[in-house]
């Protein structure tokens, strides 16, 4: 059996490098280590030193990948791409590319991850546009919809959102065995005219197509919705995982605060203490592991740029079902089969 | 004393007429008589049958301006304004037009209300387009901001939310008194780069301006910002609105029902029941009123399409201090003093 081979940018994010590397080891120790083959890609005297001092057994056991240069989330993504050769991300994504590694996972800038893929990997067959896919949670349906573009694309035309639908639904259906997944559409209003120009052109678009369209679908609707793959734009999407992520921690925050005014209060809250922090994981999309880059002639998973150390092992955890179940490739194929079909 | 007159739309939103004229009757109990005049505009006969049957007495002292026709939600705003000539919400901006009432109140379609004021009031001079105006509860500061566009335009230029950023300024310093009004932008990223091409323009005009911009803001961070007019386009800010409305009321009722589950968490929620429900009515924001169409030349306030009696009731309190304080001349003033000197 051959290994699953799993390379981790240890520069990008907030908490890089100590971060990302502590995740790294947590998963090394956790995994099976007879069935994947964890590398690191960064500057290799720093990790190296790092990685003895969390664990030696696990820092002789890890392959270190030498990258000298670090892409910032304020740099030019295209530019720093072409310009830094030697950047983590760039030597990542190129190590996938290669067929070294089956996917590459980072914290980085989305930017330059998806410039790297663009320009490296290139795009599958048929595809205007790859997106960031994330798994969002339904509060009250007990489950998770695939929300894309999470924010590969800040400007949208409607047939990139089209491609977003097709590729959620082939994501959904083959990768999280939805039969016939139900694709909404994000507006600003439930009926069939609402919209701005492009979510109307869109509209179309998906009422046209074979894609199980369930129609428009309002904000304020996501926590009942029974939907499994949430399309937008880069720019609107990206809005709805940070909003929903603010939202989530300042309620518990301020729930907390107004918990423990009084004693009776104090007491009554430390009862409640174990359902709330179970709340707040069920909120917290980290659990469901990065997010993939879908369209990419590879395997790319962008983890949060805040990921600590439990977050970089949960993402690794859950790479390993993306590249067990080639993803990357079924989703190519079924994009390649499905031109012209999906259309009509 | 001139008496304040408010005229109320009987006809438009979600519980028309039952639950809009018995929050009209709410009002007209609470409110000083001597400084307030009630009225009500949509179908004359229903209206009194309805309204006798709440109270004879308010029924005798609430005026009814007929209308036979109503504007649904599904219709094409512009042309049901120009068609329904005799709908409520034609006479009731009409009636604004013409003086005879101060403010026109209305849970009825924003884009008809939109409409029905671009035809019949027209915006004040230097203004690109009107806007929705709601003021948004900032959870973790204990204030709220005003955040516009809420929806009254699903298309903007750059322009318009440079007059939306003027608007919001004015009306937070002299209606809520706030000096030098910290202005943010929405934004998918908060470094000065990031964002769509209408963000990443708009960016360029405000830092250019002579507002207090502070920037982009992500949505991540709308909790604990310390801003005080939120600035977007109006399918943006509809998103907001509604993901925030709920999210609130999602993750409210997901609580819930933990804390129900099991004895000991039953007694605790019982002790901490009052708590929830403050923060639920902090984070409404139809406790802040019904949300102004700013930049039309007459005062119409648009209520939550899901009022119910309380919240009509609340929305007609609040539309006191907007006729009192002038905010309709003000706005217009300081927009025509600010063209060219804000722009510089």
């Amino acid at each position: 059996m051959n290994k699953y081979r799993i390379l981790v940018d240890a520069m990008g994010g907030d908490n890089a490098p100590d971060e990302i590397l502590k995740g790294v080891v947590m998963a090394y120790e956790k995994l099976d280590k007879k069935s994947v083959e964890l590398s690191v890609v960064g500057d290799e005297k720093s990790i190296e030193r790092k990685l003895n001092k969390i664990s030696r057994r696990a820092a002789k056991n890890i392959h270190i990948i030498h990258a000298s240069e670090v892409i910032s989330a304020d740099e030019s993504p295209a530019k720093a791409v072409i310009k830094k050769q030697d950047s983590s991300i760039v030597r990542g994504v190129t190590l996938v590319g290669t067929k070294e590694y089956d996917v590459f996972i980072s914290a980085g800038s989305t930017g330059a991850l998806l410039a790297a893929g663009h320009l490296i990997l290139g795009e599958v067959r048929g595809l205007t546009r790859p997106a960031l896919g994330v798994m969002y949670p339904l509060i009250c349906q007990n489950k998770a919809a695939l929300l894309l573009d999470a924010g590969a694309n800040a400007n949208c035309k409607e047939e990139n959102l089209l491609d977003f639908a097709k590729m959620g639904s082939i994501y959904m259906e083959e990768v999280m065995g939805v039969t016939s997944p139900k694709v909404g559409l994000v507006n600003n209003g439930a009926e069939s005219n609402k919209g701005n120009n492009l979510t109307k052109a869109t509209f179309k678009l998906l009422k046209d197509s074979k894609l199980n369209f369930i129609g428009n679908i309002e904000a304020r609707d996501f926590p009942h919705e029974d939907v499994d793959v949430i399309v937008a734009d880069g720019f609107t999407g990206n809005i709805i995982l940070k909003l929903s992520e603010g939202m989530a921690i300042g309620l518990l925050k301020e729930i907390k605060r107004k918990f423990l005014e009084g004693n009776i209060a104090k007491l009554a809250a430390l009862a409640l203490k174990s359902k709330l922090i179970g709340l707040k994981d069920e909120l917290d999309y980290r659990e469901y592991g990065a997010a993939p880059i879908l369209g990419l002639k590879g395997g790319v998973l962008k983890m949060h740029g805040s990921s600590d150390a439990s977050a970089v092992c949960k993402s690794i955890e859950k790479a390993i079902p993306f590249v067990e179940n080639k993803v990357v490739e079924r989703l190519a194929k079924a994009m390649a089969e499905n031109i012209g079909e999906l259309d009509e």
